[in-house]
């Protein structure tokens, strides 16, 4: 039989605890409103949301081994990302040649815990150790149902050392309020010839 | 030498007070967020500027004639009605036949005070006397840079009598973060025939 | 036994038909393009679509009696309208007072064919004997995933005889692609006071 | 006197020819209609004028010097950018450091053309003798006003050599139906360290 995940159902739970009712009742009006329009917190949760899920693949992968990680990564991919919603365009900090652009789930999944014969470059990014995470934007575009950001992400392994990405994501939010990624560009920082 | 007209002066910072700046420090952030999304205290500021305007236009006709009436019009659709970004889907409560739409300019300035000779029908609905205004929204939809509002809008004369309209409109933020009407359809309730 | 209404069945199928695949490859790019904008051809659809149900609805009741006209009532009012995705904002043509306003599906199918205690206005204004129906748009205003019309709607019956309507429909395209009515403004045409 | 840039009108113009009006009549509906939404056109027109616009700047530096480069740099910032319209996320490609993102039309600026004493990284990347332009998409999505395209660009210098970058892109349409880059990631492939 197989065990419950707790640790991935933790995720999922927070990845959607900032999803909002479709349909509020509004005091301000005193009358239903019907609001999808994205805001500035939700944009915060879903950034703090990400990093943490990411976090937790590696935990489970060290407590419960690749079987565990991958459970988590699937819930992750299912609550934070779109592609139920049609393909996603995402090109991972790592990927390359042919394989860049991650536009299904499946893309999504190799890279994140590896594994698939399909994808024979991917070592699983959310495997190596991380322990912490920060994100500081540069800028914030909201825009209807959708929210774009472009900043660096920070992520601590744990030998406390740093990994800084130049990170843009798109995020929009589905019927039920819920903010998903629908684009992923992350890339490592650019070093000029001579300081590499 | 043409006066000064205070009162259509302050119709337009009225009109104008609840404009936002397009891009913004955001504390919660830290960094540069552009919004371009309606809110909900934007829309009842708008609603509520509707209200203010209209009676402003009654009372400059009680004080200034025309003139002064016709003036304030014209601030109040250059303020608070779409015809520069287009053509407005403009359905006045009184308005019928071929002319029941007022897509253009001309057509909702002679609406609301009258005066031209392609207008026959216009009495100039802003020259009634009112003198008070109150709305009660069934319902609004916000999507992005749009909101869309349906309910009742009562007008009080000077007899304290009450016009009630079913009334819907729809607001888009223009560039400046300036909520604009981009649809009015206003209608007077139905009666059933045994009670007219 | 329920016998199966083949009528309800077609008139899904025709509102659904104008129902695009969120994604679909682009001939033009060569690549995934996902799109979630409304276009013309969709609006000119969902306007038919309204008009060819009302009709199937007065058929229904003259072939299949109330049953069946509110089987297929039923079966609009799934498929046409936004009652799945929230409340809707609906002024009927002949609703008044308190029940002006069917924010709900309830409301709504009470006023297309009524026999709802809780709506004893209602005499069913689908059921009138619809025969044909046409629409002349004053203004469309196309904005994302949303479209406003403005216009007249005529409706014939067996006698030949129009009813007239101005009306504003807002049309929102949900996560299938199917555009959904999420406003309708309905209102007799104003008839001045002399000539009633 | 300054001389006329010929070069520099001609790919302002280039840029701007996609522009559709924004409001026009539909023959389809036969009447007007109020569009803001961007098509699959628009977004290949834009992709392409970019391209055209970056080897203009390059023939520009080398028919007239850092001048005439700067001039047509300073267009093509006027008229694809929407530094006018706010701050814009922009991570160019050679960037590094506190000055990674470029959120200022300056910023900008020093980025292509160099010469800024606030941008000592900046050689001018528009400099480099860029004769032909690629771009292949791996996505597109397109949401109301904006669109946001992910994939490759391939630049081809002098010497026939190309630089590959990976490439994230969100256009928005801005007042007057004039796409305008809002968003845009540019980065070196990823290089595994055995490959370096």
């Amino acid at each position: 039989m197989k065990p419950f995940n707790l640790a991935a159902a933790v995720v999922v739970l927070t990845l959607l605890s900032a999803s909002p009712a479709r349909a509020q009742r509004s005091a301000a009006f005193g009358q239903t409103v019907v609001n999808s329009n994205v805001t500035e917190m939700e944009v915060q949760a879903a950034q703090e949301a990400w990093g943490k899920a990411l976090v937790q693949i590696s935990r489970d992968f060290a407590s419960g081994g690749i079987e565990k990680a991958t459970q988590t990564a699937n819930a992750v991919l299912d609550a934070a990302y779109g592609y139920n919603m049609g393909p996603v365009l995402f090109k991972p900090t790592l990927t390359q040649g042919d394989q860049t652009f991650r536009t299904t789930r499946d893309g999504a999944l190799a890279y994140f815990v590896g594994g698939n014969r399909n994808f024979p470059d991917d070592a699983g990014f959310a495997l190596k150790g991380w322990e912490r995470y920060e994100y500081r934007n540069a800028g914030v575009i909201i825009d209807g149902d959708l929210a774009i950001t472009m900043g660096n992400v920070f992520l601590y392994d744990k030998k406390g050392q740093v990994t800084k990405v130049d990170k843009t994501w798109a995020f929009k939010k589905d019927g039920q309020g819920k903010l998903r990624i629908v684009l992923h560009h992350s890339s490592l920082p650019f070093v000029p010839e001579g300081r590499k």
